[in-house]
C-alpha cells in the first residue's frame, strides 16, 4: 500500500469536503451535525457490536481494567457521544465571526474574520468516542478531518466514522469531509505526519505521552498537543476549609489518570497545622497515597517522604505530593519551577492574594476556588474538546471548535494606493 | 565558543526581562518604548557611523545596489525608525486584554486574557531597522527578544541594540530583555533554532526565501513566517477603470522586491479589450515587462508570452504575468491553483461580486478596491510589523504586537467541584 499517496488523496477529499461545509454556511453545518448525531444513534447496534468484539479481544490479550474501560462503549456512553454531537450542533458557529473592525486614517476599512483552519489530523488511542467528538468539532468549524484511532479500537472507529459520514450524506454534504484510513497500519500515522504539502494543516495527538512525543518528534506539520499536566492546588491561609477539602479531593481523586488531575498540594504554613490533618484524612480515606516534605510529615506523620523527583512527577495515579510553603509567593515560586503550564488551582477567600497569583502564575488555566477538573472543553461549554493545548502558539488550554479556525483580513477601499 | 550554552543564557535573561516588563504593566512598557525611541535618536551618530562603515565594506565586496540600499541608514531613515518605536509606544497595549468572558450554568466565570508569548527570536538579514522594529513590538507585548541580524549589518545592529538597551535601563527595566549575540557567527542561528527547552517560544525569520527555508527546516521551536507572495490583482468587468489602473500600478510597481507586490494580473474578458491596452501602456511606461496568455497577447501584441511556469513565479521584479479570465469564478479558480495565500486584490464596483470573491478566496489578506501594498503591519496601524505570516496557525497576515501574545484562562468559582 502506498500510504503517502493514499493519505494525500484522503486529505484532498477532506479539503473538498471542508469547502462544501464552508459553502453550506452555518445552517448547513448545523444540519450536518444534527444528522451526524442522529446517524450515530441509528447505528448504535453496529457500533456496540463492533466495540464488544474489540473489548473481548483486548481482554483476551490481557489488557488491564483501565485500558478495557477506556475502550468500552455501552448504550449509555454511546448516547452521551451522540448527545455531545447534538450539543455541538447547538453551539455558536465559530466561522465568519468578525473579531475586529477598524478604519485607517486613509479610509481603508479592515476587518479580521474567522475562517476554517482547513484539514485537521487527529491521532488518538483507545477511546473510540474521540472519533465522534473530533469529527463534530471539526465540522462545526468547517474543517475536514482525518481520524486515525488506535488499532485496538479500529473496528469501533470504522463504525462511528461510517455513521458520521452517513449523517453528512443525509444532510447533503460530502461524506469525504470525515476520513479514516481503511486499517490501523502505522504507515498512516507516518504519512499524516510527513505530508507537509497537500496534507493536514494541523495534527492533534490525543493519548498518552509516548504517542504525543512520537507525533511531536516526527511531524512536519504543525502540532497542537499537551505535554505534562503537573497541576498544583495551593491552599492559602485565608482559604475556606470546606472549599479547600472539596477542591483538593475533586482535583486529585475524581479521576486520577487525566491530565487535569492535581499532582501536588501546596499548603500555606499559616494554616497547615490546622487544615493539613483534615485534608490528609479525607484523601487517605479515598485511598490516596501522600508524599510530603519534612514540614508536612511533621504535621501528618503517616505520610511517606517526598523526594525532589516527586515535585516533577505526573503520577496519573492516586498519589499526591504535599509541600508546606510560606504563603502565596513561595507557592508561585514552586509552581514556576515545577509546573507544566497546564492548570493551577488557588484556594483563598482573599481577593488580593487571588489576583496577585492569577497575574503571577503562567499557565493555560488558572482556577480560583474551583476544582482542576473543570479544565476541560466540555466544562468550558465547548460541547466537547479535541484536546488541551499546553503550548503557547495558536491555542492554549481546552481546544474546541473556535480554536480550530484561523483568520483572514478583509480590507475595503475606494481605490486607495500607497504611492 | 559554546553557542548553545550562551544562547540558553541569553534566552534566560530575555525571559527574566519579559517578567519585569509584565510586572511593569502597560505604563511601564510605554515608558520603556518612549525611552527606547529617545535613546535611538541620542545614539544616531554612533549608529550612522557604524552603518556607513558597513555600507562601504559591502560596496567594496561588490554588493549590488539593491542590497546596499537595504543596508543603508541615513538620518531620515533612522528618524523614521525612532518614530516607529515612538508610534508603538502610543499603541494600545495588547497584554491583559480580556478577549471573552462567560458564565457557566454551574456559576463558574471564565475569562480569556491575553498574556505575553515569552521570548521571541528574530532572525533577519540586511535591513538593520528590523532590529528596532522587532525590539519595540516585542517590548509592547511584554516579550523578551533575541535579535540576530545578518553579518553585513552586524555592527549597525549592535549599535541599535545598545541604544535600545540604554532606553530600557533609563526606564528602569532590564537591559537583558533585548539580546543580540556578540558576533555574526552562524552558530547563533543554529543554537536559537535547536534550543527547544529554555530557548525561544517562537522564531520569526525575516528575509529572503533561502533564510526562511533554512529556519523552517531546522527549527525545533515554532516558526512564524511567510512563504511565497504570489499576489494577484483581479480586474472585473465592473471595475472603475481609473481605480483599476492606479491599483495595478501601485500593487506591481511601487516596490517590486517586496512580498506584497502583485505578480499576476487577472483581467475579466468582458473588459479586457477596452482596459488591458490602457493598463499595459501605464505599466510599460513604468518599465514593467508583461507576460501574457494568448488572449492577452491578441489584445496587446507587445507582450511577451507567458509560460505555465509564470503563473507560479514570484518575480520580485518589474515583471507581471497577465491572464484574461472569464469573470470572477475563473479568477477564483486561478487564484486557488496558483495563489500563495498572501494577499489578493479584487477591483470591482459590484458589491455582490466582491462579497462572493471575499468569501471564496482563501488568503491572509483580501483587498477590495485597494492596492496590495497596504498588506503591511504599518499600514494596518500596528506601528510596524515583525513580518507577515502566511501559515494558518497562530497568526495569519501582518504580525504586530497583538499577534505576539498568547492567552490564559482565568476561572473564578465559589468552591465548585465536578464530583
Amino acid at each position: 500500500m502506498d500510504y503517502m499517496t493514499d493519505m494525500a488523496r484522503m486529505c484532498a477529499e477532506a479539503r473538498a469536503g471542508a469547502a462544501a461545509l464552508q459553502a453550506a454556511g452555518e445552517e448547513g453545518r448545523t444540519r450536518a451535525l444534527k444528522a451526524m448525531a442522529q446517524a450515530i444513534r441509528a447505528a448504535s447496534a453496529d457500533i456496540l457490536a463492533a466495540n464488544a468484539r474489540e473489548v473481548e479481544a483486548a481482554r483476551q490479550k490481557g489488557a488491564d481494567k483501565a485500558f478495557a474501560d477506556r475502550l468500552t462503549l455501552d448504550e449509555e456512553r454511546l448516547n452521551a457521544v451522540a448527545d455531545g454531537v447534538a450539543t455541538i450542533a447547538e453551539q455558536d458557529d465559530p466561522v465568519g465571526v468578525e473579531k475586529r473592525r477598524w478604519t485607517r486614517p486613509n479610509g481603508l476599512e479592515i476587518a479580521e474574520v474567522s475562517i476554517p483552519l482547513g484539514v485537521i489530523g487527529v491521532i488518538f488511542e483507545s477511546r473510540p468516542n474521540v472519533a465522534a467528538d473530533a469529527a463534530a468539532l471539526c465540522v462545526r468549524a468547517g474543517n475536514g478531518v482525518i481520524l486515525r484511532g488506535g488499532s485496538e479500537a479500529a473496528g469501533t472507529t470504522q463504525e462511528i466514522v461510517k455513521a458520521v459520514r452517513t449523517g453528512l450524506a443525509e444532510a447533503g454534504l460530502p461524506e469525504g469531509t470525515v476520513q479514516t484510513p481503511p486499517d490501523a497500519g502505522r504507515g498512516w500515522v507516518t504519512a499524516l505526519l510527513a505530508l507537509d504539502e497537500g496534507g493536514a494543516d494541523l495534527v492533534i495527538p490525543r493519548g498518552g505521552k509516548p504517542l504525543i512525543a512520537h507525533v511531536r518528534e516526527h511531524a512536519k506539520v504543525p502540532v497542537l498537543s499537551h505535554l505534562d499536566g503537573i497541576c498544583h492546588v495551593y491552599v492559602d491561609a485565608r482559604a475556606d476549609a470546606r472549599k479547600a477539602i472539596d477542591i483538593v479531593l475533586d482535583s486529585k481523586m475524581r479521576r486520577t489518570g487525566v491530565c487535569n488531575a492535581a499532582e501536588t498540594l501546596l499548603i500555606d504554613r499559616a494554616c497547615a497545622s490546622d487544615l493539613l490533618p483534615r485534608l490528609a484524612r479525607a484523601l487517605e480515606e479515598k485511598g490516596c497515597e501522600l508524599r510530603g516534605d519534612e514540614a508536612a510529615r511533621s504535621i501528618v506523620p503517616s505520610m511517606n517522604a517526598a523526594s525532589e523527583e516527586d515535585w516533577d512527577t505526573e503520577y496519573l495515579d492516586a498519589i499526591l505530593s504535599v509541600r508546606v510553603v510560606d504563603g502565596a509567593d513561595a507557592a508561585m515560586d514552586h509552581i514556576a519551577r515545577h509546573g507544566s503550564g497546564h492548570t493551577e488551582v488557588i484556594v483563598t477567600e482573599d481577593e488580593t492574594t487571588a489576583q496577585r497569583m492569577i497575574s503571577g502564575i503562567d499557565a493555560a488555566v488558572i482556577m480560583h476556588n474551583a476544582s482542576s477538573a473543570f479544565s476541560d472543553g466540555g466544562e468550558f461549554g465547548y460541547g466537547g474538546e479535541i484536546g488541551i493545548a499546553t503550548g503557547r502558539l495558536h491555542a492554549r488550554g481546552p481546544v474546541g471548535a473556535a480554536q480550530l479556525t484561523t483568520n483572514k483580513y478583509v480590507v475595503h477601499g475606494e481605490g486607495q494606493i500607497r504611492g
